[in-house]
């Protein structure tokens, strides 16, 4: 199974039954992403979206940090900054092209039918903060170094960090201490204010910790936490009645599961719950 | 007074002047809710809210818990599931018309016009969560053990929790942590991200803090706590243009009161306040 | 410089580079504010968001508390709450109107384009929390009392901490609870709820973390710190798919910056950055 | 079946197989409505929007006027305008509570879940706009007088109209110019800014078309009428990109209805085609 | 009373009672706007909106055009298209301020709380329609040359055009027709499309017929045109549900004016209504 | 240059300068659609948004219809209408993917950033509308025959007529006339309501007038032209003050372009005007 998912650039793997394991795997510059990864961990995420046997995702990086954001050189090489028009306004339509199709891509951990559990290890500069927050849960340990680095390139964030943060982070005072000074933070105080919701000891911890949660969610009905991501997602742009109401609709639907037969079934008969694939 | 607020399942009492405290009242049962009950929290939340002698209101569970949720053997006895038809939609249909039905009944906790200050203490699953999200303040115990359950039958939950969730806590990462595994988790974890406000030693304490909370309250400006609580409901739903608007053209009428008068007269006077009724 | 920013209740000095500092002074009155301190200070922050001499602002208090909120003595007198007119309709009119351009003014410390860091000390009441709220990082002292006042005086607050307070705590019990009540509380309260992101000992630390911070800021390219608050702000209030392409448009023209290559550039030299006015 | 639709002021008949017909019937007055009158309207559509053998509905008004709209006298008598109060917050208060459980009344037409086609003649003022833009086809007459009547007697109109109005009709200069003047306008101006679809003759060739429409939309899939009015009312309100996210929703469960299987099959059998109660 | 309304481009006189005129006054450069036109067009209206003796205003051109628009010439030299910076982001950032105070100044018609009706005549480009749909009714007439021109100058209208005229026609598709190609159209195709609700036949008989659509609105309660134009205008931008609620929270206060007994008494005295300024 | 757009079931020409011509071609089956035609379309306008050549499109259908919809065999034979799974659930979730698939598709037509102009002539049913409602401009033709058709088939039209209508037609009463009855329409009503804005008088035309408006079109600055689609797009789904933000914004970068002194000096000149490609 694993073959079909075979990108130069991310490991994956599948550690436990329903429960997917994807690895940045670029250790030797941090983990710093180029065009290529971005575009292919979209489409990494796309197929593990919609497959059958995944219903749970740990999301990490390899070697010593997440990731240290940004490959910087690669952008300036590829242009990123520096479009060949001269024209100012059409310059300017390049690159709102460009951070679009950038945004989407890591939107993609957001869309995924299947919830990401994000382990932080390390180096957590910039775009690690972007991907991150697309993810359902963030775990970091000890040694974590968080940073909105962007101010520091004379740049403000724009793959997502600065519109995710205000709606996963309920201290506003806090998030502007950080994103505009760029500062560099760690797991405590992460914890404090809810960028993360656990700190786990080292790194080989956070990823037990990950996995130990998505072998928890991945044995629940899969009907169930895909509602339960969606509506949680709509719910956090919207106001509550729109979200009462798109919960009725949703679930006029979903209710209909023989999940919800086989859960109630198998707890009363004491025996390993066991639902149809999603 | 009393009297007029006789339901089967709810103990309604007034501990003090302006101040009702209503009671779950079915503990042999852990409080469990079958459909009855929740027409009957909405018919009596509905009295309180135009009550004139109803300035703040105290919400808890008899017995051991505050409520163990759904009582699932009577919703299953009672088609909740099953709806009698064989198409697919119109069981969809039926489905939603029950939600959104279910749905109104817990909201009548959030529209009551006088703040609703909830006490949760042992089990508080499920439909525990629904409910308190609806309530303005929430106290715990040493001792309770929350659940957002509902993933545990195979169903997302729709009557509240996942639509209030994200707009009660900062935590986004925690939300989707307990929201996708179902798993129990304590009141230290609710006090760090801000689920509940207070934490009091156990069900007596907590009883009493509510109480006097609830005292504390009911002695200001009826017209002022109507309108803090409503502006606050407003603006969590709104941009803060949207809630500085709609505070401007609320306040055009509100300032108008004599309660203002009678505030500044009785501090000055250094005298008991007495405001009129609402 | 400072000369031209000469305002009666308000000191105006710069302590570092591109830092302005704002202290409210009418200590004798514990910086209470009359009519004429809200229409200056609208107009001074306005001034400094244009003036390509500031990048960062601190904003705090003289004498013993940041400010015990409305003069409500002068209000009183000045007819604030009793509008010449008979009619209530023509009353609440010109409440309305009222409420609106005071709501404006203290709005002016949000929409400045420069950050502004508030140091709350002492006493901090009522209007202490609408303009606090209206500034992007707020630094809290061991002894500041905090109170959401209003409802004291019979009133719902209508300057902006109803309308800003859900977005910038992630805890509506606590909101609630605090506002309802009106009870003083701390900055550990405060801290951990997420009111404010520092604690510091006394005002003079405050001062200093807050100048520092500022000092940091101002250090950075000024068109990624204006386009970082600017977001922000903007994605507080919308879904993130209309902060991520509001972003995307923003960028558009802000990533043609020269202060990009400025500051990879003084990186590499390892020299001082040095950035263009704004 | 009538009889269970037994109400004093209105007329309730089912005229055609799954179509009801309800009559306002007071035709003395020319139908102007007094407080009893929106409350059993409510409950009568309340009734009619669950009734499985009803799938469309024509609502009209008995005698020489649809209505002309608030029965003045009456409300003056029964304290509308004179809650017995003094203070100005709490009698603001009062007319709030009214003024939302009249709207929620009048609403009902909107929510009601089967179509609703209103034929208004003669006499059309004040509430009567009200209520036809709670319906969802307006079709009238030659003889048709219609007025935004509510600035005449000194107030805004409350009850749904200036709400309403600039979802209904493309024409915003149109609007303000008759809802600020209050003058009469006829059919011909009303079918020019899209304020009616059909203008008739006379009432009977109304009635006639208003039925002879029902009729024809209750030949269609129940379930398909359904989710139209719903997701057009809902797309009314929402951007697009909202309005396509629930459509997926809701139709996730409503495609599966047997009803599209009925319909081909029906259509390539040419027979008449039948489909399950809603 | 004329003479405290003295601004150089702009004749203020008062035609009727409580009736004010506007006259654009530069007809020997067909009205073209520069820079200390808008900002006086603002201070005026500003005046207006407050002025107890003004309840309704007619707006229109001296000479043969309402307006040709804005200054092209004027704007070069004045630096609106170059601003004196390099950096692209710095200019961009001096182009937002800019164009967000000059649709400020623009705004002003559309928040004054007075109806404003707009008489258009002649040519009627650019900037002509920027102002006109910042007011509340727009008359036309059989000369008038309507041009949305800005595309012809290499630039998307900025000034209003483009972000209201969605919500003041009901025909997208035409909408797009004339602002992609900039073609000049007609009143007969104004009014079809319901860019203006009324032609007439010239410039005076356009005036005539506004001054006597201003004069019926003046002599109508202050009260209820000041809340039909805010509850008209708040609708247009948000759903029904909201609407609704603001027009609850709003007619709370404004329902108990003295004019609803005022209007209805002179009603049944058959005397002229006499209402008390605002 | 047409070879790049080669797609079995689309002729694309050129027929002048930057104009593109998109013809769909399955005139044997009166253009219905089968799933490879959407997902070409889509392929097809997502070249086209972005090819600096192009800046403007005809779209229209070869033979004797624009397009009669959706191939409804060939969905059945796909199994659209009936997934392989049995749970509902599981069948509704694979409905939802479908359905938001489907309508990403013929959203590219809106989202393309170049006008696409739409003409319908013959038989224009369903998915007729979805598409032409995702065009910019509408043109009928004296033999056009409109049907909002899915209620006819068990279902509510789910591509992005119900969505779309309500934002490009300002007449509720009309959209729900022909939505819930799917009754045909021709040109005449289509012209009064605002679906198109022109009708021509055959396919001949229609087709000279699209390709005259597309060419003028074309002969404007691409950079007006994008600003203006976009933002008029942009504000239809959104408040006044919130199009009017967006469009400063946008501008800050756009009006840098060198298209603006372009357009004035060929103005001044007299010689044609000449932009650079975007």
């Amino acid at each position: 199974m694993a073959e079909t998912y075979n990108y130069e650039f991310f490991n994956v793997s599948f550690p436990a039954e329903f429960v997917a394991h994807v690895e940045i795997n670029r250790p030797e510059k941090l983990n710093a992403f180029k065009e290529v990864m971005w575009h292919n961990l979209s489409a990494l995420f796309d197929k593990l979206s919609v497959d059958p046997n995944v219903r749970a995702i740990v999301y990490s990086g390899a070697g010593r940090a997440f990731t240290a954001g940004l490959d910087v050189q690669a952008a300036s090489e590829g242009g990123t900054f520096a479009p060949p028009t001269v024209d100012s306004a059409r310059k300017a339509n390049g690159l709102r092209r460009h951070i679009l199709e950038f945004q989407d891509c890591i939107t993609s951990l957001e869309k995924c039918e299947k919830p990401v559990i994000c382990v932080m290890h390390g180096i957590s500069f910039g775009l690690a903060l972007d991907m991150s927050l697309s993810c359902d849960v963030r775990i970091s340990t000890q040694d974590t170094k968080f940073s909105v680095k962007e101010v520091d390139i004379g740049l403000a964030a724009d793959i997502g960090t600065l519109s995710r943060l205000p709606h996963a982070v309920g201290n506003m005072s806090w998030i502007k201490d950080v994103a505009l000074s760029a500062r560099v933070f760690g797991s405590d105080e992460a914890l404090r204010v809810g960028l993360v919701s656990r700190v786990a000891k080292d790194k080989e911890a956070g990823l037990k910790e990950a996995l130990d949660l998505a072998t928890l969610v991945a044995s629940k009905s899969p009907v169930a936490v895909l509602g339960t991501k969606e509506i949680l997602n709509y719910s956090r742009d919207k106001t509550v009645a729109e979200g009462l109401n798109y919960t009725a609709v949703w679930n006029a639907a979903m209710l209909q599961t023989d999940d919800v037969k086989e859960a109630m079934l198998s707890g009363m008969q004491k025996r390993k719950v066991k639902f149809a694939k999603l």
